[in-house]
């Protein structure tokens, strides 16, 4: 279930199969033209739909779709992906898929224990993005264990992220937000960076950190 | 009120007054001479901690400290500070403190309608950093229109932030995570930024973007 007009028209544009959108008359009179046929299709006011979501006000609506089957991901050559070890929050999901989307970065293989990408949470925080970046949940052991990709990942120790060369392709692996990236995700680590750091603060945000080397990434290949 | 072993321990180090501890019978065994004399203790078990604080499970302690009182900050003439234009959620507020620490930025000036610093969730989110880094509520109109230092801002259209000059000092500020950066506010930016995006998302969240523009000040700083 996504929440919200930006959301919900995101989802109208996407290969997403909608089941229902519930909204007020104003939404389905401007966009009802873009709902598919065969939607279930409810009017409702704006009390009916902060009781039925997240939001603490929503003046659009709301809709559910149907997940997509769990697919393994094919990583091109020349291209890069996000490897999440364990990134539990929905809100650092959510945020972590806008940000990849925000640097054309579509594919992200999380490990079992990631958040569900279908929390609303995690679809809200994603600002519509969930529609362009797809993910496949794995066990990361086992799928790292058969690749042959650089792995990159960010410690507090390693080369200065300003100066590291990406090369054409690979995994940026994001760590926990308590632990950072384990040590059976690390053995598989090829080139470890750091974000320097300027203050007392012991570590960053793994959306910040994940933002930050997306930068650098997106500046020392451009 | 901060929660969980860091951000007391933090506390503890800090020149925050503190009045209450509530702790399990280890954590006061391990750091209780740390506690201030006249310092109200009390044990607890983990399950009334849980019921005292919004963590899932703390297996620590919580205190509690006055606030202090709302001052203004001088700005060095070499000196960054954050400039906050409505920052209302209370994890990204803290999440920005949290990163500004990291990059060495200790002062934030924050529009009255900013979320409260004192919020349990900035507190949490903040990771401690809440006892390094300062912040001065105040009309924001009023405060730029006092001041000659420049004013950075990000914009969709604008100089790349990998290319800025940002100079030897100055005011960054952060657009409202809806709106971005009002017009009132714009008015008052010197210089112009903007974070090259790649892909198809709108925007990037508040505290991303502060992340990635504090690390290409300091990338260019040094």
């Amino acid at each position: 279930m996504v929440e919200g007009g930006k959301s919900v028209l995101e989802l109208l544009n996407s290969d997403f199969e909608i089941v229902t959108v519930v909204a007020l008359d104003e939404f389905l009179q401007e966009h009802g033209e873009r709902i598919p046929s065969g939607t279930e299709v409810i009017n409702a006011s704006a009390g009916d739909l902060k009781g039925l979501g997240e939001f603490q006000s929503n003046d659009a609506g709301l809709a559910v779709a149907r997940v997509k089957p769990n697919k393994t991901l094919g990583i091109e050559e020349n291209e890069f992906a996000l490897v999440l070890d364990d990134i539990r929050d929905p809100g650092n999901l959510g945020t972590i898929i806008r940000t990849a989307d925000w640097f054309g970065i579509s594919k992200v293989i999380a490990s079992n224990e990631s958040a569900d990408f279908y929390n609303t949470k995690v679809l809200n925080a994603s600002m519509g993005s969930f529609t362009r970046v797809k993910i496949y949940y794995t066990d990361l052991i086992t799928y790292l264990g058969e690749t042959d990709k650089p792995l990159f990942g960010t410690f507090l120790k390693g080369e200065s992220v300003h100066e590291c060369n990406f090369g054409s392709g690979g995994l940026i692996v994001i760590g926990n937000e308590a632990q950072g990236i384990s040590s059976e995700v690390e053995r598989f680590v090829t080139k470890r960076i750091t974000i320097p750091g300027f203050g007392k603060a012991e570590s960053l945000n793994a959306a910040i950190a994940t933002g930050i080397v997306l930068d650098n990434l997106r500046r020392r290949r451009s």
